[in-house]
């Protein structure tokens, strides 16, 4: 760990499928700078690294020394110890390559490679709604679900960095096939895909957001009605994970971000319900435990990116 | 933590419901002495206390100074900061009450209160199945199902102690009601209370144990089919549960232990189906992730216990 210093700061990388962000980040979590744009995916591999590490450049010649070290934050699973993303959906075109060293060499220092829902985790603990613990899970719910765990400040990464892999356990034994090659999948009952899918499937119309679907369960009608049932499905599905979190860990905080957080009002109930009523532990323990948002929207992960040097490092 | 030193011991007591057992148990991982006996249940809580400080008193007064401290295994829900005993079935008399204080006051000296699957965990950890790794779940099947996480060499406990409480993760959804006051708990359906459940309900006789119900399963007629789908049964459930587990948790080890272990053959195979259709984590690191035996028996626990001074203390 480096020493607290007015002059250190670190930086932080989040690349995601369509949009590739940086930030130059004080150790007292004040943002110094910012960059973002596309992710440059139609010219491919070396066009996007090449992307990541002018950002980067830029920083460090504006800030100058005093740098802690550079996180970056991918979506997909890691292989932390060699440095590898597999099974990205969102970035394809990485996969089974070598991303942390190539970054690493081109930059001439080393880097820390992290999935991106652990790494918005730790941003969360580090300024965000976490702030005051020590422990907590955080679930992100977007197209599709991911996960981080914190445990005494630090990520839990499982030795192979896979683990909290929230969106693929089962809530739903028999429920949809998911392209994990599992049924019931928490994010095919709860991400906002999940959302899409059910609305078209209640004809409620075709490729409609869960901005829209939230809207639509405002109606005093049928339609709401049918929307209102969406959303207590997502929350049904989400309270049966959370159950097991909760079981699990025994931790203080749960949070969940992403863009379906504005439809909370429409399936924190229902998610809540389902957790005390499956979750000893949560019944006895209501008031140490707590399901709330995240405070820090899609800023998290680049805020955890950047501290991961100053935890991990 | 103390120095690493030939001379120093430590003393571990697992407290069950039947049984009290004590042992003095080298840094190297060496029994030098054990006592057991039944817990003095009829005579009630002080003289429960009064059995454990004199074995405590009897080690320590043949081993001498060197002593790196002494750990305390129960079952139940432990307060961890208050050092009190909650929700524990099978210890009432020790419910809601402040047991390591009343130990340590009546010893003179510091004890740690651990709930005994997290000391079992520690104990496989430390000198028996888990000993090359760093990173392991513990899930102990036995009249309950318990279990311990233990990551980077140390017991996840939660904010309150109440980490691990894998019997009560859900399974099956609409499942038997638990005592918890969810349905389909894992212990519901996977433990050798529910063999000898299920054994019943299948008319294939009263109060049989496991062990006769594993027997049975051998038979080459239609009580052997029955006794079969019993295993079926507890190895699915217990295949839904690990398969979260692995995608939480990304460990290289996920340990069985308890009385049910000799009917592995029967229920295993089914497990670990399970696990790989559930599981996308799992099957792409199967290599690297073993579901397995523990290998210290009942004495994992007594083991873990005198361990926690060491590591925790």
């Amino acid at each position: 760990m480096m020493p607290v210093d007015m002059a250190d700061y670190s930086i932080g990388v989040d690349l995601g499928g369509t949009n590739l962000r940086a930030a130059a980040i004080s150790r007292e979590g004040k943002m110094l700078n910012k960059v973002a744009g596309l992710t440059n995916f139609a010219e491919g591999r070396e066009a996007v690294l090449d992307d990541i590490v002018v950002a980067i450049e830029s920083m460090r010649e504006k800030h100058g020394p005093g740098l802690a070290g550079i996180g970056v934050g991918v979506p997909g699973f890691i292989r932390i110890k060699e440095g590898y993303l597999t099974g990205s959906n969102n970035l394809p075109y990485l996969e089974n390559f070598p991303v942390r060293d190539a970054i690493a060499k081109r930059l001439g220092t080393p880097v820390i490679l992290e999935n991106d829902a652990n790494a918005a985790a730790l941003g969360e603990k580090w300024i965000g709604a976490g702030r005051d613990v020590e422990d907590l899970v955080l679930l992100t719910l977007g197209t599709g679900i991911g996960g981080g765990i914190i445990e005494g400040g630090r990520i839990v990464r499982g030795h192979l960095g896979m683990a909290g892999e929230f969106g693929h356990v089962t809530v739903i034994p028999e429920g949809n096939p998911c392209g994990c090659g599992n049924r019931g999948c928490l994010e095919k009952h709860a991400s906002a895909t999940a959302v899409t899918a059910m609305a078209r499937l209640m004809q409620l119309g075709e490729d409609l957001s869960s901005k829209q679907v939230a809207d639509l369960a405002a109606k005093d009608d049928v339609v709401g009605q049918k929307a209102r049932a969406i959303w207590q499905t997502v929350g049904e599905s989400l309270g049966a994970a959370l159950a097991m979190l909760v079981n699990t860990f025994n931790f203080p905080l749960y949070l969940l971000s992403g863009g379906m957080l504005p439809a909370w009002d429409l399936f924190a109930p229902h998610m809540l319900r389902v957790v005390e009523e499956r979750s000893f532990t949560y019944r006895t323990t209501k008031t140490e435990t707590r399901i709330a948002q995240a405070t820090l929207g899609n800023e998290a992960g680049l805020y955890g990116a950047a501290y991961l040097p100053w935890v991990e490092g």
